[in-house]
């Protein structure tokens, strides 16, 4: 069993109003000196031992990510026997 | 400048529908092995360089996660002089 993280963001091109209200709130709220939020998502998969890095790859452009407006990386980040 | 990233999850003990949703998604669509899916958020935050690991903190646990249901990391990724 291994566990993978994808982790999708909009593409640097691409506009974030999410994270845009995120800068505005913590100027408001008193947290100065951050120039800059994006906001993109994070999934972790538990993966049997037979998935290869193909398939998570497949998985990550074509189920998680909406690759026109988002980029995507594909970690495998702990492997246990 | 310093790129800090704050990972947002939900706790384990929080069920996850939207996970539970691409579960079923990717078996349907014949990706098989994937036993589990947890979906959660990842904010990408400009800092400038005298925001302490504190202010950090605070900004991840009031603003940006609900610690309610949630858990999140903090990582200074990239610092540049």
């Amino acid at each position: 069993m291994a566990r993978v993280v994808v982790d999708v963001m909009p593409k640097t091109e691409i506009l974030d109003p999410q994270g845009q209200a995120i800068v505005g709130a913590l100027a408001r709220l008193g947290f100065d000196g951050i120039s800059d939020v994006r906001q993109g998502k994070r999934f972790e998969l538990e993966v049997a031992d037979g998935v290869d890095d193909l398939t998570l790859e497949k998985i990550a452009a074509d189920v998680l990510a909406n690759t026109v407006i988002e980029d995507y990386t594909v970690t495998r980040v702990q492997v246990q026997a």
